[in-house]
């Protein structure tokens, strides 16, 4: 069969102008969140399919790339569906194979466990323009912690990073499963029906109040309940119908939310629910809130969604997504599982963590022209052919010194057209190039 | 089904301790390669699969974890055997990647390409102790550059590398394979015969002189040719049977080799070969002794080893393996391969690389006891549970701004056994420990 130039379908290679910056992303990362304690750890990227599967990944699940058995494992003959023909598959996240490495070495870990990891996942999604089929992730948990001392560390760890990388004027969107849940029984939706009802509530942004209604209205909901429901999110959305998440003192009258601030927002909304929502949620929040943005250093702002589903059927509280300006949508994000851990070890644990996007902020950066900060300095050797091997000794020999100072030597024999040559050098950033002749006077 | 805690067949989870050493080993190869003008560039993990069972890969080809079809390109019913059932696998190096890369990119890259690799691979092996089936490789390759300044480069660039880590009095035996090939037809053994022939050959450094003239008698070939062919090893291996490799002036009489230097060897090699051999074989091994010798500044020596093979089929040329005293056999090595770019683009383009031995290195630096060079101060930050929002927010920035000098910080609350707590966190490195009390009179 003839070989193959191109990569896989949906995968890429990765050419050396975006390794730089990647590499350059990577070390942010790593130093940053080094400086908050997290503790890198790595997984396999290949998982056991019945861990893949489980219930917990949502749509990611049907995504999987699966592994054939091996050796006498695989009986083709006797094989009546894929399940019988694999054993392991390529992890579509890096939440899952976490759990289950502190499920395997809880007791080798520190309490709380605070990791980060950066690794490959995999999703055989359809092949689109910047989305992948392998790309890296960048994960950051907190495992044991049951206070949201937990949510805030995670988010000042990452708006610390995401502001060293160059952003400004981000937000952080921030919501609770227990609020999303509480808004839905209050307006007096069946929980059987809440997957459906939030399903629809995640096209706010895209379809405004208004098509939410008419899309809960034609799912067959009565229209007193979704009036109920919509009013709730009156004068605190940031869409087509709604106010602005922000609230600059442009609420309807009708709105039962109308504060200014997120923490008014939030405090306005729990009045609003009374009994039907637990008030250690409004505290949540509001201390999360509070805390970071007394503490934080990066230009961001943290704003109350109440719109905020994110899909993953594992959160239990807390979730937060953060919104660049420069990216239409969101660029990472995360929130609390606190019973992942016990679906392995039958003891739940609390957990919570946060992944950023990062192939979004790397096609950000390219896409602006990002420059490295302090490349080091570059010079190219050109070296005629012929040298006699002492004299080449020589040369190598003060390649490696000026190697020691820190400089980028490339050592490369002169072509026939060195004029060429040298121009492409210097593109590739060679800017101080040194000629070595078989004649020295030349 | 239930889920599972441990990692899948043969793959590790890797701990924070484990995790710090990775890190460094690869900033000091990033750092290292770099200043010798590699460029980073990374491949995707999964390949097609007529690319990796092109025969390139020797035994590699058995061992590959092979991708289930997806969609409607899987055909249950009709699949007779496994090709059909797979499109894709997981790459069991980094060579046949890169090969395809350079195919697909070379208009975009610089001539010559100097790339560095490091990356997961995959290798469906029996499972024993320190190998396992995930693991990573760190190559470098030089793509179009025929002289032997290729080589020169390559090893000088590890051995700097190897060095830098720590590493002293190893060596790099070289060899090429078209002295094999010279010797073998010197001997008398038909070109078909050579594969086989070096199968035993590559067992000397195990069953010595004496027992590869067995083995070679034992598969039925002439005991002159045999004779004939041993002789030229005699005083030029460090095995039984054999001088030493260093033939410290106790070379037999008998011996066709005798020289005490690397160079001294290859010349009297050469000349006992008399026309079996190609010159220019000659001048590329002496050329490349001579210069490295010359330039180099980790602590080690280059070693002519006749009876170095190396397993793959793609070499064609210089061959290479790095021996480190403490590790008993290879941590690496590489060598020339002009022909394998060809077998995609029909053009062929000069190749030659390196492969450090990754996993090795990071077991020899575990097992020593390895400390990381100049660890960032660790610093823990005890909070006692019920801290009032404001004095939470003023410990947070405190630890934020800590963190902007460099030390690490660890915020967490205090547990009911704080005496516990602060031994544990003492183990982890955490020698500065604040404590914050609700009551700050406490």
């Amino acid at each position: 069969m003839a070989l193959s130039k191109k990569p896989v379908t949906g995968m890429k290679d990765i050419l050396p102008d975006e390794m730089k910056i990647r590499d350059y992303v990577i070390s942010v990362i790593n130093d940053t969140y080094r400086s908050y304690g997290f503790t890198k750890i790595e997984t396999p990227v290949v998982e056991h399919i019945e861990n893949l599967t489980n219930k917990q990944g949502g749509d990611n699940e049907k995504l999987i790339f699966r592994i054939l058995k091996r050796g006498e494992k695989l009986d083709l003959a006797s094989a009546k569906e894929e399940a019988d023909l694999t054993d392991s598959g390529l992890r579509y996240d890096l939440t899952v194979p976490l759990v289950r490495y502190y499920s395997a070495h809880a007791n080798d870990l520190p309490v709380p466990f605070k990791a980060l990891q950066m690794g490959n996942v995999f999703r055989a999604d359809r092949p689109q323009r910047g989305r992948y089929r392998q790309f890296m992730q960048c994960d950051i948990d907190i495992l044991g912690e049951s206070t949201n001392l937990a949510e805030i560390e995670l988010i000042l760890a990452t708006t610390t990073t995401i502001g060293k990388l160059g952003f400004k004027g981000f937000e952080i969107r921030i919501n609770d499963r227990r609020l999303l849940k509480a808004m839905a029984a209050f307006a007096g939706f069946g929980e059987e029906d809440y997957d459906s009802v939030f399903i629809t509530l995640d096209k706010m942004d895209k379809i405004g109040l208004d098509g939410v209604r008419a899309e809960l209205s034609e799912n067959g909901y009565e229209s007193g309940v979704i009036d109920r429901y919509l009013s709730l999110f009156e004068g605190n959305t940031s869409c087509p119908g709604g106010d602005g998440a922000d609230g600059a003192g442009e609420a309807s009258d009708k709105s039962a939310v109308s504060g200014t601030s997120a923490v008014e927002k939030i405090l306005a909304l729990s009045s609003a629910l009374g009994e039907s929502l637990d008030p250690s949620v409004k505290e949540n929040l509001t201390g999360i809130i509070e805390a970071v943005e007394a503490a934080k250093d990066a230009d961001f702002r943290m704003v109350f969604d109440p719109t905020l589903v994110r899909g993953m059927s594992y959160y239990t509280g807390t979730i937060f997504e953060i919104s660049l300006p420069e990216f239409g949508g969101s660029c990472g994000g995360g929130g609390r599982y606190d019973e992942m851990v016990g679906k392995f070890t039958g003891n739940s644990v609390p957990a919570c963590g946060f992944s950023i996007g990062f192939e979004r902020i790397i096609l950000l950066l390219t896409e602006s022209g990002f420059k490295l900060p302090g490349e080091s300095d570059k010079c190219a050797f050109l070296i005629e052919k012929g040298m006699p091997k002492e004299r080449l000794s020589a040369v190598l020999s003060e390649a490696r010194q000026l190697r020691e100072t820190g400089t980028q030597v490339l050592t490369v024999y002169m072509n026939k057209n060195k004029k060429f040559q040298k121009e492409q050098l210097a593109k590739e950033g060679y800017v101080d190039i040194k000629e070595y002749y078989v004649n020295p006077l030349n």
